[in-house]
């Protein structure tokens, strides 16, 4: 069985925990809190973020861009027509720029700013970067995931899925993302009603129950988190 | 003929040049302001960054990482011992984990810093963000390539490239970084000689000519910038 550290509300670790659920895959899930800077963790992965992915044999992938193509090349193959990303250049190609705008720009300008000011700073000491949340990026995050929500409608408009007519990692990158800041109460789910259904079948799926699990400690979800008809 | 929609000290857009010669291919420069926002090219990448790689049927692909593996599927084979994604699995990971930590970590701690700060805004009206840099981001950036350097040294001093025995796309994306912090005089070269040589090595390439042949209109590079024996 293979291992995955992760964090619960790190939207990468979110991410490819619905790719192995959707796979089939049940992960042993072993919690890190990455600013501990644990020393065998980052003997996994130097760069001291979740998730890692470690396979029986030993072997560690570490990011989750690269345990998505690790995963499609090892397994790929073998789901056929609920393979998550695509057999065509052109749909890789879509899916991989959709699931980079994901991992790296709503993150950088949304996920990492809430999920460090309302989530980590919590846990951290001060030496770590703890203390009270900064609402100068929290008001930039909230700024700004209203364009990304706006975007996911519009793609929405033209295909069932975000990159095409089948799932792909795209959504289910897309979606972990937004679910941490969700959990927040911090998406507009009101100002678009396509990005909202969109979100809405992707909720409940099975490969999602167990995210919707997930609690901060002292702090409640959202009202509507855990509503499959929010 | 493919084109390339670059800009000149965009290290994501090195990386892809580096990349393209090393393989052979001369594409068809163009170059962006992406602080222009120019519609034509928004319609290439509604994500508004450089480079996007244009290929003569029309297929844009926008992205370093999504480049890379594009290129990789549709010429890595043709190009047997000199692929930048080497064949198997366990190199593939290393290679994609390097990869990721420049084109994501490095830029995010020093290029983006370095590069917005000095150089785009100059070019920058106030109303796109232009006006005299931020010395604080200047300095963390300073601060943070001292580590990534010595990681450099580390990895050389047990292999003959970054990711392996063999060059790679995660040295390309490695060295097209440094060079733009390299032209700016931002890289302390004499904290680690490992790192030095290995720099050394991939300046003499052919490959290197072009970027380093680039220069800032009324801003002259470091004196050893285009130097093949610093």
């Amino acid at each position: 069985m293979a291992t995955l550290h992760h964090s619960p509300f790190c939207p990468h670790s979110r991410f490819i925990r619905l790719a192995l659920a959707e796979m089939g895959m049940e992960p042993e899930l072993v919690e890190e809190r990455p600013w501990e800077r644990r020393d065998a963790f980052l003997l996994l992965n130097p760069a001291g973020s979740t998730p890692v992915l470690v396979e029986q044999t030993g072997l560690a992938i570490p990011g989750a861009a690269i345990i998505a193509e690790y995963l499609d090349e090892t397994r790929g193959l073998g789901l056929s027509g609920r393979r998550l990303l695509p057999d065509t250049t052109t749909a890789r190609v879509e899916v991989r720029r959709l699931l980079h705008w994901f991992l790296v720009k709503f993150d950088a300008e949304v996920t990492e700013y809430l999920v460090t000011e309302k989530i980590y700073k919590r846990f951290m000491k001060s030496a770590q970067g703890g203390g009270p949340p900064d609402m100068g990026a929290i008001r930039a995050a909230r700024a700004n995931v209203r364009y990304h929500l706006k975007y996911i409608g519009y793609l929405i408009g033209q295909r069932r899925w975000i990159a095409g007519d089948h799932l792909t990692y795209a959504d289910l990158a897309a979606a972990a993302h937004l679910s941490c800041a969700d959990y927040l109460g911090d998406v507009p789910w009101e100002e678009d009603e396509m990005a909202r259904d969109w979100y809405a079948r992707l909720k409940s799926r099975p490969s999602f129950r167990a995210i919707l699990a997930d609690r901060v400690p002292g702090m409640a979800p959202a009202a509507h988190y855990a509503d499959l008809d929010f």
